[in-house]
């Protein structure tokens, strides 16, 4: 099952080993969703199995084509009209922000400079993907204006939950859950976590009568960036919320951590694959376990990253040096990592439980 | 029933009449809770008919007792010893921020200048208060280790529910739910909206087999300062957010606006009565009227405050210029509205029903 791995072992962390075909899928195997627009970044994506094939579902970027190189065009959904809106800027204008290269900064507020919607991919390996030429989400409401972003799919008996971004400036940036059970209808459920959340997380079965998920709210006054953890009968109505993990000053996940993969089960209790940042916005992954029986007791937890950006597709992209899951499978003994690169592609790393278990710490 | 008033009968802003004996209550009415306080403020407060009496359940303000004038002394909640922390701060240090009197904003984090409780009034007549000597609800957990702040009281069944903000470094502004059937015992039931969300107030019956709850999300990244509503099949977990309404750009409640008082059922709908603050914080109350059955659906909403600051005790305190509201009792055709005055007092008006009628706007 190792046999598509070689070329990257050089770049070895704690035995994680990535595919020799990474980056897996890159933004030129998107055909854009609309003619006035280019794909420009396609990476955080879900994952699932799904019949006989592994599924994606991938935050695709798109941003206007633009042939001027002095402006900076902007796009969002206008929802009366359902068709998307384009703003121009002058990038030497002196009252606009643009060093970050996703968002434009302006006394009136933020623009995003791409806008994301989802697509499918299937592979019968794993690794090779055939990928939807349409969109299977696209943004379509007033939470989702500036697009859909990092879904996270959950499968409970014979349906996928599909927790995601969206983000709006009006409505700030909210998590909403979808359903669907053959990956064609999906059914929105609305906004499950109001603003500003979003690494929502589902566990994949009710613990002791109830659902958990994890969650990252936000607020720039407090400077939080932690995990929470909150109970559901329902998967829509969410309570019972309490502060699961902090970050940790001065380490890679000094500056933000949120839910990465949805959490699986092994012997010792959930294992939780999770992001976190510096704060120079350098993006790893690390491990945590939480208690089999309740899920907002942790057992363990990576001092150092699992995987860090060492790859070029990891550090080079629309926004580099970040290594981003939003899904992983955890299949003989091994996890199998699906992550954005660099925002900019999907790659693919394989980590053996064993490693991961010899390198969190136990509290 | 109106003889206790005249005396701010010039302040009258659309026919609302102040109490003559405003402010009902002064800091100077409470006993400090601990030797080493002192009480700053009483204002923002909930309020149920209970038994024979009216009784309001009060944000009581305290600062650490502090005698040299070149120094500010801020306090919280050390949850390991369960004993109140003071750190000293020097005014005349260029490094914090003290403009805002109730804020230290230093180069680690915010720190309140008051640390807030609740404490309990109780009154036959419904403007002559006898007060309680002890809290009633004091900061005790890691989510309230800044102190516990403007309670809304909702009345179900024999149940009174109050919902309140807990302010702290660590979690943010978080709103949680206890509960009481005698007002000596409270029951917590944690947090049921996550940082950061305040001013929830949760409607009186089940509509439609669902509970609901208005709520305001925050986000300074996002400039959010809006109304939501949510829905719970129990009080603990909600879900089916939506963005009810708005600032309004210019206007009074330009800046941000909130849920005041617990809505209240007339029979054109539910009438809620909500503060709204400019951006320069000047804080007045309107009124917005939901639809009965589909409390997510707007009908009228003033253009006009129906009451704004005027009185010396609303315009100068701990922070002036501010009358904010979290409960109201609707009795006779008239709504009794007790309020926050400067974030210092707690006043009292009467508004007939038929004024707010005459002044809120048809959509």
């Amino acid at each position: 099952m190792f046999n598509h791995f070689n070329l990257y072992n050089t770049l070895v962390d704690m035995n994680i080993i990535r595919s020799e075909k990474n980056p897996i899928i890159k933004p030129e195997d998107i055909e854009s969703s609309n003619p006035g627009f280019k794909v420009v970044g396609v990476f955080n994506c879900g994952v699932a199995r799904f019949k006989d094939e592994v599924l994606l579902l991938m935050r695709v970027a798109e941003e206007p084509i633009n042939d001027n190189s002095k402006k900076l065009l902007v796009s969002w959904l206008d929802v009366n009209t359902g068709k998307f809106v384009v703003k121009e800027f002058n990038k030497a204008d002196p009252s606009i922000d643009i060093s970050d290269p996703r968002i434009v900064s302006t006394p009136e507020g933020y623009y995003l400079t791409s806008v994301s919607h989802f697509r499918i991919a299937r592979s019968k390996n794993g690794i090779d993907f055939e990928i939807d030429k349409k969109p299977a989400m696209f943004p379509e409401n007033i939470y989702e204006r500036f697009g859909i972003e990092d879904p996270r799919i959950t499968q409970i008996a014979d349906k996928y939950y599909i927790t995601y971004s969206a983000i709006s400036d009006i409505t700030g940036i909210t998590t909403c859950l979808a359903s669907t059970t053959d990956f064609i209808r999906f059914t929105r459920h609305g906004v499950i976590f109001l603003p500003n959340n979003k690494d929502v997380v589902i566990f994949p079965e009710k613990i002791s009568g109830k659902y958990y998920a994890l969650n990252r709210p936000s607020s720039s006054e407090f400077g939080l960036k932690d995990i929470w953890i909150s109970e559901s009968p329902d998967l829509v109505c969410w309570g019972n919320h309490s502060r699961l993990m902090g970050t940790r000053k001065g380490c890679w996940d000094g500056g933000r951590i949120g839910g990465g993969a949805v959490p699986f089960r092994v012997e010792e209790g959930w294992l939780e694959i999770y992001h976190g940042a510096s704060r120079n916005n350098r993006y790893c992954l690390g491990a945590v376990l939480l208690d089999s029986d309740i899920p907002s007791k942790i057992i363990a937890r990576s001092e150092k990253p699992i995987i860090e950006p060492r790859a070029d597709y990891e550090l080079n992209g629309y926004f580099g040096n970040v290594i981003f899951t939003c899904g992983v499978l955890y299949e003989e003994g091994s996890v199998k990592i699906y992550y954005g690169a660099a925002d900019t592609f999907i790659a693919y790393a394989e980590i053996k439980l064993a490693d991961i278990f010899n390198h969190i710490i136990w509290l």
